[in-house]
């Protein structure tokens, strides 16, 4: 059965292909609302051809394009991606358009192409090529692609609240996944939470001559002492009840761990740094990486720098910063702790802007789903798949999935050098081919047909 | 003799206000180089006319205009003053030309009309209404017409030290002076140190996804940590020596304080601010203000803050601050107090960049120089000048007064809306003619004629 599936997807490349340009040549852009309305439509017919029933859901953002396709066996599964991609910009760092889609020695160049409109019409090819070959799809399959996860996801998370009858599954198959650097397939089984905030301290009304440091209050130095009083210098964060709902990790989480393929030293030297926070082994550094919280600032600002700059004391000063958090912590805790610190320790002057944050979310590695993308991926690459216990990165799986009582299992068609976000966005041809192998493949280990 | 002297200066008001004018209308911006040079030649020729000997002094940036006309009275008077003003940037926010020198309602605008340019003519016309009445003046005078002033000072302190013999004197009046919005003119016998320093902090190679957060090095957090290892939430500078040589003032100056008209509600007001730091009575705020010395953080930047900022671990983050030092500390003690106790607290990491700084000045209230001053003002102004110890600015002071062992006391034109720095900079017609019999009256007052 498998093997007739694999066939017709070979058969189809240049097909798919062709759509894949096609859907990569239309802008989207959600920060700026370009061509979101275009590509809600087009993604919407390619949806269609699968015979799935397909709706377009009005969110506070842009629509979810919802399909779905009953299977034979009575489960579902969703398969969730985005169609919104990021800004182009700067345009002149890329090669070639990007939204020419230009193919260059079996790479395909284009914002979206990796983040996430390969990976949406992996699926939808997937369940095209099952549609073909067998009429229909071993376990029922609910497109569900939204526009909003490049600006923000205020409105997913208030469509997953409204939706939640519409979006029961007993299985989710994230968004993206790659291969690292020696093309080892990654299965990601969770993600961490993610808390942004910013702080602002106020100083005097205008800029002041700085001469008058010794008695008019400096909205730095309020925001320096306000965030080392949060996170000490052994990077521990000191407000009570942060770390009260860390879950410990399972052997099985663990043991996974164990099993990827990680060289501190290498990795030291990627980022240009002498060594890792609190950690020196592979394992120290991974346990860190998928297993702690953390608080990162992105940015600080406030007055000037640099030989030109006045010799004032500021009005304002700004602190941007995430919380990343893992099961089973909170966004909406950690608001309330960090206010509640703030006041506590007497910054009730410094005030905390608050933006879209999301739940941590996390898969147990014997869950069927994670056993069929595994069994996949061997299948499909002919060697084992990495497999994550989480990314460190963060999205809104929670809402979506595990929130719902839905486990989810995240892999792709990326590749290292794919570049998300940056200019030369970029897949290789073959490795989507594979991705679509490998989505077809994991819905039939996880139902195989009688 | 001196109301014949004030006759002379009445007489020549416009003769003095065309020259002024002329002077204005030569750009001279330290930080570009535009007009330096002709206007040190122009300055040259100005002092010349009052038949001082001149020469121009080469630095190590540009050079020194100096004066010298021996007087009556066998000891000198040193005038310091400075040429060069600062960029009249932003141009557009100015009501006429900067360089215009635009009179309107008896109110000259330029840029340099308040600082320095009308301080440094008052000094000669004085002088030159001395020389037209009695011949010479009652005392040596020595003109230092400086032109490094506003863009750094390093070469001033290499001049002082170079030519520290020629610049031997009795006294010296210092470059500025104000009446306050009570119009009452201010007279100031000392400057605060200052010692400016960047901090910079270094992260990975590149920006890196702030996932990495658990693990890899944050410059903001290294910056935050190290400014809050320096000075605590009580405004203490905690490292060690700091305050060793903080000299207490003496009752003389002390008095002078209680003297002086400050409104703590009024200032709170006009800062808009809820309160002064560590201090809420007129003394305290002052005592702060005047023999304080302090720490403070004018900018503070690395990675980005806003909505659009990219959620990254930056790559480096940087802080400037100033020292404002009082008598007897020492900028290079604290320079080196603060490398020690950086590496002594672990933050050998971060990197510390010094500027031109300068050390704290104060002249005694009973200097005799002060004592002429302040009945030179009775006389002039007609009521009585408020002294300050010294002022909470800055300035090249200790290295050309007090550090050669020559007392000082500043003084001048300017007013409380005269707006140093800023657009619109401007002095009033009328307190430029007064300043100037208050500094040929200073020197009556400081020898008066047998």
């Amino acid at each position: 059965m498998l093997d007739a599936i694999f066939q017709v997807i070979d058969e189809n490349r240049e097909v798919y292909i062709r759509e894949l340009q096609a859907l990569c040549r239309q802008p989207s852009i959600g920060v700026s609302g370009e061509g979101m309305t275009q590509t809600a439509d087009m993604v919407e017919q390619i949806v269609g051809k699968t015979e799935a029933r397909t709706e377009q859901i009005v969110t506070d953002a842009y629509p979810v394009v919802l399909g779905e396709l009953a299977g034979v066996d009575s489960r579902w599964i969703n398969l969730y991606n985005h169609y919104d991609v990021q800004p182009p910009d700067p345009v002149e760092a890329w090669t070639s358009d990007p939204f020419g889609a230009e193919i260059r020695d079996g790479v395909l160049y284009a914002r979206g192409a990796a983040d996430d409109k390969g990976e949406l019409l992996a699926r939808v090819f997937a369940v095209d090529a099952w549609r073909q070959v067998h009429g229909r799809p071993p376990v029922g399959v609910r497109f569900v692609f939204e526009g909003n996860e490049e600006s923000g996801g205020e409105s997913t998370v208030a469509f997953a609240r409204r939706h939640a009858g519409r979006l029961s599954a007993d299985g989710c198959i994230w968004e993206y996944g790659d291969k690292d650097a020696e093309g080892r397939p990654q299965i990601y089984l969770g993600l961490k939470g993610i808390c942004v905030v910013q702080l602002h301290a106020r100083g005097p009304a205008r800029d002041t001559h700085s001469m008058w440091g010794p008695v008019v209050p400096n909205p730095i130095w309020r925001l320096v002492w306000a965030l080392a009083s949060i996170k000490d210098e052994n990077e521990r964060i000191v407000f009570p009840g942060f770390y009260d709902r860390v879950r410990e990790p399972t052997q099985a989480e663990l043991d996974c761990l164990e099993r990827l393929p990680f060289d501190v030293s290498a990795e030291q030297n990627r980022h240009g740094i002498d060594g890792f926070l609190c950690a020196s082994t592979n394992i120290d550094v991974l346990r860190r990486l998928n297993f702690e919280p953390a608080l990162t600032v992105h940015g600080i600002s406030g007055g000037g720098t640099g030989t030109q700059a006045t010799v004032s004391i500021p009005s304002s000063a700004t602190a941007k910063m995430d919380f990343r958090l893992v099961p089973d912590q909170r966004v909406a805790d950690v608001a309330a702790q960090l206010r509640a610190h703030l006041d506590e320790r007497g910054f009730s002057d410094v005030e905390v802007e608050s933006f879209a944050g999301s739940d941590p979310a996390r898969t147990p590695r014997d869950d069927p789903l994670v056993g069929a993308a595994v069994r996949a991926a061997r299948r499909v690459y002919g060697i084992e798949p990495a497999v994550h216990p989480t990314s460190a990165g963060s999205g809104p799986m929670y809402v979506l999935c595990q929130g719902l009582g839905i486990p989810s299992v995240s892999f792709g068609i990326a590749h290292a050098g794919s570049n998300f976000h940056g200019p030369d966005e970029n897949i290789r041809l073959d490795d989507f081919i594979l991705g679509i192998k490998h989505v077809a493949a994991t819905l039939y280990e996880y139902a195989p047909l009688a």
